[in-house]
């Protein structure tokens, strides 16, 4: 790999919004071995907190990854295509070093981007691209090496947790809630890439990669968003001792790698679970270590800056690990466990007509698929238009482990029955240790 | 620095206890760039769980650390003198990398090591020293690299942590309690070393090196163990919203470093708080990620050698981080901070003579010196001697942040009074965001 012998490394920033203007400021004020040399961004002269006197000003990201005195280029810009993607193209090219936060660019273009930077014997770096300032990468890929990984779990969207946390927390409603979190700067006007699973279903695809040695699927992590949790199936789920978290798992299972993106029912009492607010974590359980698990802030400029400085930094000293931990000949290609072996608990909530029999109805209806429940009940929270409409009742089941496609038969046939009102709320339960 | 050039790196293990023999299953059963070649122990042909056949045997470490076919030495023996440290030396002035767990050498000779490393061009790696399976060393000293670090807090002694979780949750004495974690291998027969808080000290002199970059300087860690903590004090505690753990802190203050281990209470509320059992935890507060924590299990075979190996994999990629994450020449002496200075909240537990009057002389005590007292309240917990012992009562004050060393005046000019009986109980708390 290309050494930069303790020369101090000359760098460039391409994209100065909220995480290159801190990204700036931290090299600024602390040198160390790396020296800001040269910016690009489309507005030169705005105030973003550090001077542009002594740097070199690029209108163009392009022209700046080509730029011959740069070492390393750190791509600030967002975006899966365009400027970020052919800029950071151009700068590995050019036999630069390429530090990035852009989780959407990898998660499309990681394996080519990955094989471009052996290729030119230059590091790819991407620890700010999940999780923010907690280093996670750095773990997976070099602290955790010894072992062989069986899961991984993360809370990688900031936007989801906080909005849980405040409808678990005040019974408040998703809506309201997320109109709240968009004043606060929490959620994006268009939230759906956030609330949807998306972001971290992207983060999850790269964190399975270092994980398991394979080629980045995102397109196939099962995928499913928030917007139907309300604050009643938060505070059900409380009273039975669990806590819902949207979660991003990746696991070794006999018949493949699973990538599942859903909200998840967690026992309250389990680490990740008191992981609240716009806080990320990941869990991380291995044949070696057992199980660690990171805590900190997924997001905001100068925490996400200090996994950009850390990559920086790390690569002045000349650290050859793989961009994925993995030689990129050895990364296998992606096998998905088939979606319907998952096995584990599953929390059911259905609105049924208030009649007798319907416990029965439902219990047998689930004894046909030999799917053995923990608890049926009636849900007893009475701030759901649902219990307030007269003449109609909740009832929420907890299943022990069963297969899923099996579960999904039950309530297809469950729904026949006349008492059912609308579609059954069906949420996965994770087993923790 | 030396460097490895991707040919397999040959690896010599001395000592083969429990983390030295999980270290040989490890490398043999997942050889990577390195390979297993030679160990050294005291006892040949003992049942270690994998097969001595094929690897060099020395019944000496030292020759073990002069073999000229070894690259990297992983000193797994123990003991802060005579064969680790004579090996270690003579490995490093031979000029092989060095992967250590032992914590007491590091604490008392870490600096000169180091500086022996540097000189002959090799790594001295040691993330297997700190918290066990925790990747803590890496985060701090690469990871977290672009921050000015303002304080690091551990849990850092499984033994402490599990019973102080145990007398907490059962009301044991401290005498049960220790006696059934001897009993579980989670106390030595001699617990002086864990439960007076050395090993804890050890680990955050460390820590503090890594957070800060001064030498290392164990001597002059403040430490007080958990001995006096009764699980009243616990009760106490948790009535008033705190926990009580085993901390390890260090922090840069306005004149200088603070170290310091002791019993602390803690909002129950907060991230560390809720680390229990035998598990470890590492808070870490910079200025640019703000708050991060690392939770994970501190000891154990397995998972400490998942960071040994960790440590070796990593130097196979040629990393040239220095040992503390600063060159030698840059580490500053240790400059303490005046114990004095601490400020932070106290809780104080003060045995008195059931009289009239009392509330108010302990306050009016206090108020002398200016210590503002946020709560005064006889301890209503009725499972205890003292209150068990008609005519006597505990009263418990909950103090504002105030100076170590008026408190300590004002809590010998209380002990002049005759309704005291005995030495009033003093824990500080620390304030957490």
């Amino acid at each position: 790999m290309k050494r930069l012998n303790r020369k101090p490394a000359k760098i460039g920033i391409a994209g100065l919004g909220t995480v290159g203007s801190s990204t700036a400021r931290i090299l600024l004020s602390k040198p160390q071995n790396a020296t800001l040399t040269a910016v690009s961004a489309r507005t030169k002269g705005k105030d973003r907190g550090f001077s542009e006197e002594g740097l070199v000003w690029y209108d163009d990201p392009i022209e700046l990854a080509k730029d011959p005195d740069i070492d390393i280029f750190a791509e600030l810009i967002g975006g899966d295509e365009g400027p970020a993607l052919e800029s950071v193209k151009i700068a590995l090219a050019n036999g630069k070093h390429v530090v990035t936060a852009n989780k959407a660019l990898l998660a499309k273009h990681g394996m080519a981007l990955a094989k471009l930077a052996e290729e030119n014997g230059v590091a790819l770096r991407f620890e700010a691209a999940i999780a923010g300032g907690i280093p996670i990468v750095k773990a997976l890929r070099e602290g955790l090496k010894a072992n062989t990984i069986t899961r991984v779990i993360g809370i990688l969207n900031g936007t989801c947790n906080y909005m849980l946390t405040r409808m678990g927390d005040e019974g408040m409603a998703f809506d309201e809630c997320l109109k709240i979190a968009q004043d606060l700067g929490y959620a994006e006007a268009d939230p759906t890439f956030d609330i949807g699973g998306f972001d971290t279903a992207h983060k999850l695809s790269l964190l399975s990669s270092l994980a398991f040695g394979h080629e980045t699927a995102a397109e196939s992590v099962l995928v499913e968003g928030i917007e139907a949790i309300t604050s009643d199936d938060i505070k059900t789920a409380k009273n039975l001792g669990y806590k819902i978290k949207l979660l991003g798992i990746a696991r070794q299972t006999e018949n493949g790698i699973e990538q599942r993106v859903h909200p998840t029912l967690i026992p309250e009492n389990s680490a990740i679970a008191r992981v609240d607010g716009v806080l990320n974590a990941v869990g991380v359980e291995g044949d070696a270590v057992g199980s660690v698990m990171l805590v900190g802030p997924g997001a905001g400029g100068d925490a996400t800056a200090s996994a950009v400085v850390g990559d920086i930094f790390d690569i002045t000293y000349g650290d050859e690990t793989p961009v994925y931990g993995f030689a990129q000949q050895e990364m296998t290609p992606y096998e998905a466990a088939k979606a319907v072996s998952h096995e584990g608990g599953f929390y059911i909530s259905i609105s049924v007509k208030d009649e007798t029999g319907v416990f029965a109805a439902i219990a047998q209806e689930m004894a046909e698929k030999n799917i053995s429940l923990k608890s049926i009940m009636q849900n007893k929270n009475d701030n759901t238009v649902v219990n307030n409409d007269s003449g109609l009742q909740k009832i929420v089941l907890i299943t022990h482990n069963c297969i899923e496609s099996t579960l999904t038969e039950a309530i297809s046939n469950l729904s026949k029955h006349a008492f059912i009102v609308g579609n059954p709320q069906v949420i996965r339960i994770e087993n923790l240790s």
